[in-house]
């Protein structure tokens, strides 16, 4: 059983490139970088929970039938309070670029709940827990409860699982007061989503290499090797249009990297990408891929996440495979 | 020109009579008591505006084009923060009853506006404003606010519409905590929209009288005077069912009563039905219009806002005058 | 074979009771009273053509794809010019009536065309041909032409159908105007559509009746008489609202009228009732119905266009018995 | 646990009343009586899972992504084959009433599984398993199957429900070929939806009596005699029309019939009614419902799965309670 | 008049580029190679025809409403049964492909008829008939009747279309048990859509030539000599990605391979798009077209196929010159 | 505050890239040169008001609140006549090209309207008013009344500006009927929107230079000092299919010519695109910017609004230095 901690969001998303002014409806699922990677680990055929608290109203029971319908269970997530967090996308084309517009989310049942609401026993049905940098920036409240169910998850002997996921946005006073936090957060991890750009300005590493595959070897063994991170993954992502981008996946482990061949995407839906290859990544280490085949299988699984309607990757192993069998094909 | 001041809400309906959870998609509108009423007024013909204070971003310009949409002008709305109230809406059908779900809405850009961002110079442009009871209710901060613009705009001159709109969710401690600022407000209304029930509960008078036009006929005219009221309108409401009702107006002037007689209603969209009935009320007043005609008008409007999609009325002067001369028909 | 004459319009109703200014969308089909009376007939197994002139452009391409799926035949209409007539439809509820907006349809295809553009030897297909009161009245050009029409297809042997449907707004001067024309047309009419209410307003017959039914009893015969009609029929309706009414048919033949029993009518389409009832009478005719089983199949066959979307029937003939058979049960 | 052993089918509706050649999309969902009864109690609160056989492949991903959104455990069920039962859906409106039509689903997955695919330990979670009559129907390869898991399952221990939902259409040889089936299923049944006139035709038990009440009370003690059926429960319906019914519910138990009150029906979605009913019984039996609120329960739940979209229930205690709380308001 | 014999389905598609499980609702076409090569044809102008069995329900009307609304008569077909084939599409984005998944159709209507059930007699009223590989693969069944089909219309004297379309899922034996099929097919086929491909695998046609081109020229002229085959044609298509691949047409006739010229396709809806391009050869074949005129009328309206909605080619000769008029403008 | 003077048209388009006999709703939306120029400014933060008639019914009232959606004012319209022209939009794909198919629209509220219906004196609110050449081109009628207002506009100080826009189709005998009448409005006009095509077809200029650049030098400089014209604007566009162009905007202001830089464009809805320039050049007058920038901005708004649905500009300030910053990080 594989679970994630975090807060689930309502996605409303004006349909066919209207800009929210011009939309009489909005299209709504529910989403969230823990759903997503769930999601992802679902479709491929693992057992998957959310932890996390849903208002104990109409739009938790949405959010709870939407996250089951993605094969996530619901059972171990508490229930109370009224609101969910929610943002709203408006898709771009061509030159004009997507917008995701954020409100208050402060009030939401799972930024005021408290530690104590949740059955920490639980914790001993999971071998692996995901968490994700956007719940230490929220606000000092989720920060402290993600860093203490992180660090009860690792007293049970659970693999933690972090995704970076830095947002400038959220961190009002910027590297500075992230630092000490993803520190501590990173000591606690197993495996971890980072860049060698996250290695420089959260974590203060130096480099004297110039470019991004030199860094990445430079600086990301030395990371796994100073916080005793058995694995570290992340994306080299080029981006020329709203919808054309390319994408290298990368591993770091034992001090080596492993990269996946470069793949050019057709964008249809950007985010939640980065937790399909996510997702295929925790795959990989559950079925004990080899490095070549593990990187391969991430970055497809993260490929095709951009292709898909919605945040969360729907795509199953036969997909996966279908979309590497199309590369090689094409070759 | 003819103000109302208030918060404008997104409204989010799941569409086709289904629960939240079943939805994929949201009917989105824009909303409010003021916004409801303006856009009665506007489709009457009166030149309307909003005085509120809208997120300065694409939810404020969706509220904004929304509201112009209506015939309601935004130039004298300020704008700043990030958050819209919202409300999820599910139509009941037969027996099952409709639902409306709120979140916390403390954050909104209204409910943190300061009376000092608001242009009260620009107030002299209007000849009346409305107000709803609902602001009163919010917070203790929405409260203050609403109560100084009220005074603000009394000393300028104009007539002030109060809508008591008692909401017993919002007011923790029920009507005790209710009872002060109520008369605070209505002893600045020129215009007051109340039933003899609030006045009882509210207010606490009190009637020897067993039936709900007795009690009318005694208590309003004694609210009136007690308070300098000009005028007083309500409803009086018998519910069949989800969608079969009955509705009645009624006018308190000069201390006599004047019913309209009683409308089946077939009910398409039960909420802004009210402020249906109160932008009548309101055109009757500009217009001059003789009691009986008067609250036949209101009432008519009233029963059309029920016929139509979405919280807003949208009826023409020609439409209500289409339902009285079918009525006169049918009789 | 069975022939209409007459003009194909675009239908365009605002969706899910929204009024025009509210809707972004707008569903769209293809009608008129031809169409319509094909429709039905085409559904109750009969080879059915419309005789008109559409579009060269898309507009034309779209209504012949249209009746063509309705089961009706468009090799015998004729193509040119660019402009479709065309109305706009909000659907009531409740008190609000249903709105049907009409543009200027004068330039149209249809009502420019000339009697020496159709292919007259093309009549000769059919034993029947329909024509409708609209037509004599849109324009002195369409009034001319389709008397024309009318009189080659008597010509060449054709049952001549007539529908009086008499739309005051459309008679500049009113019955007078009227009056000549109609006799004219039921004139060359062997089976009409026509009420008491049409005999004494348009053509001046007098009666000393009070109630409905004698004034049918009186007048229709007469009017059959006078103008050589061999079947005359019609529908008495009681509107109770929007959604409620009633309905009974019958049929005028040999001097003795035949009543259908009532129909308690749950409308959900109002436009095309008269017109689902005519096919039901003119699908009678063809299979030589008795006249009580004639007027029953008829009038079901109207009260059933009420209950489907759009204005051209689409019942079968089992449809149309399943009524019938519900109905007896219930008794 | 509560299971449910049955055939999902993919559900086509047609929508907004079109008739079928009119719509050109239809509405998804999956449906099928045991779905609708774990649909009804998972919203009551049980832990609910489905023994079936869905394809491998993109229907049946749909089907279990579908049931697990409204709560139902999807592990226990097998995949494969390329095939799920289907069925059209028209909604009728007034007087036409609403068509279902079937295809050939002899092929479906379900329809062509075999009992040794089904692992038969796992049903040792559960407490209680639910059948249906349509499965003893749809082929004497489902009979057989059917009835041999309902063996397993009583020799197992479970409580076995069973509800008899008699097709005539599906029983070429009528009354006489289902009578010794549904007598072995019921041996085996612990509780059982029936009704009197099951009783008469199906069972072929004989009453004196004529009318409905008096039948139930003389008949269903002894068909609950006869084959040691603990609880028996069903209801009667009378239908004005389409869209307005009644419905009381019935239990007998110990000898004894207790009945609700009556309903008044306005039924949105007519499929699964009965289901809603049989999820009310069952949870009412899980928790030890005295039987005055017993029926009063179940027979609400079956009233808002008449109001509700879909054939599955979707209604939570706080819905029902809500229903129950309205209609003693009204009294 | 032009006929096409073989199955009509039902197309079920995703909308916007959802997969199976995350669709509400499907849209619905009803489609088939026959279908597909009639609709462009009759956009052509021609008369056309479809000789299928339908089954005689909602499905079957509503199949045969959809054909008729493309131009295809259907007068000529038969109708029975209850089932009809159908297949459910999900477009592919990018590097996801499309998937295509069919349900078992060999209790459809089609898949059951027997040829003493069609009316032969009305084959005169064609003078061409079009047959698709397909039929001869489904079943055992459909062989011998398509084959029967065939042999009756060729003594009849119409001129036999055949399109190999070789699926090789459908030939449980591969290539060994399709190629006598095929050679009996071809050797009454007068016109035939075949590839270079075909004739080596099915056919066992060997040749020493490597490149394509060089390949056709090879082995058609010798397969059409083979078989007494007046005009073969077919494509060469490249598959850059799901939405950008290029497309050649050629002729063989006499001995010698005309080409078209090289489009550059931007694919919309694949499904169809060789039906456009056999439509576009036939409407040449018909109208006597010069070959170099021919293939690059028939390329484009392939090409067109691919950038329509729907399976059915729906595009004007109109259409067609246009694009090779911007091509014309572009080069 | 900014005017516009012409005609408003609903715009019908069918939706998902359907051609018009595939759809059964079509998406609707008010549009025409003057709106696209207002909705652009208003966008950018200017006040603005359409000048034209539209109906006095349901169509003049939604094309209104549509207007006001986009923040232009409509209280100096004038209201009456029930006809509004419209243009049917199916939009193309690949090779396919958009087509646009107008209707007669000769009897439309605006072409119809008189000069003394407008009350002019409301010009002296305006600043700028904007003109069209469509509006010269659709009828004498609508010629002479634009002619007339410019005239009366000039008189009254206001700048004018006025867009070529020439439409071959529009008039029937060619650059000779067109050649006056543009030059009679040049005269008028102080800011002007044309190309060195329109300089050498409609006003009979001539170049010796070959290329676009080097007439655009030569020519418009020399228009610009004929006809007393401050300012020229227009762009260069070169279309390599329906989705993928490229643009560059120019200036001409004292005698040189000053361009954008080339943009890549992906096209989502080309109408308006031309608009959207405009706007973005009148607010570079309004505030006053330097000529690189100003083009910059011009020509970003114009790729901008080829990007968002609909014909009307919808992006803001922000929106435009989003997309130059985009490019200027990409270069």
């Amino acid at each position: 059983m594989i679970y994630a901690f975090g807060e689930v969001m309502m996605r409303l998303e004006a349909p066919q490139y209207q800009k929210l002014p011009q939309a009489s409806s909005l299209l709504v699922s529910y989403s969230g970088t823990g759903v997503n990677v769930l999601s992802g680990l679902s479709h491929f055929g693992h057992e998957t929970a959310m932890i996390t608290k849903l208002p104990n109203n109409s739009l938790g029971a949405a959010a709870k039938s939407y996250l089951q319908s993605l094969g996530i269970q619901t059972g171990q997530s508490i229930y109370g309070g009224n609101t969910l967090g929610l943002y709203f996308l408006e898709r771009g084309f061509g030159g004009r670029t997507s917008t995701v517009t954020y409100t208050d989310r402060s009030q939401s049942s799972f930024c005021t709940s408290q530690l104590d609401e949740f059955d920490l026993d639980s914790l001993d049905a999971a071998s692996l827990i995901h968490f994700c940098g956007i719940s230490l920036a929220v606000s000092a409240h989720t920060r402290k409860l993600t860093l203490a169910v992180a660090r009860k998850a690792k007293e049970r002997g659970l693999t933690i699982s972090f995704d970076c996921n830095y947002r400038p946005k959220l961190w009002t006073n910027g590297y500075a007061e992230a630092q000490p936090v993803y520190e501590e957060m990173l000591r606690l991890a197993d495996i971890c989503f980072i860049t060698e750009a996250d290695a420089k300005l959260i974590l203060g590493f130096k480099t004297t290499y110039l470019h991004k595959k030199e860094q990445i070897g430079d600086l990301l063994p030395r990371v796994a090797q100073t916080f005793h991170i058995q694995l570290i993954a992340g994306t080299i992502r080029a981006v020329k249009s709203v919808s054309e981008q390319t994408l290298i996946g990368f591993l770091v482990k034992d001090g080596s990297v492993t990269y996946s061949h470069m793949h050019h995407l057709h964008v249809l839906d950007r985010i939640g990408g980065g937790d399909g290859f996510a997702s295929g990544v925790l795959h990989g280490l559950q079925t004990k891929m080899p490095p070549e085949e593990w990187i391969e299988f991430a970055t497809s699984a993260g490929v095709l996440a951009h292709t898909t309607v919605g945040d969360s990757p729907v795509s199953t192993i036969t997909d996966v495979l279908r979309l590497k069998q199309t590369l090689d094909l094409e070759r």
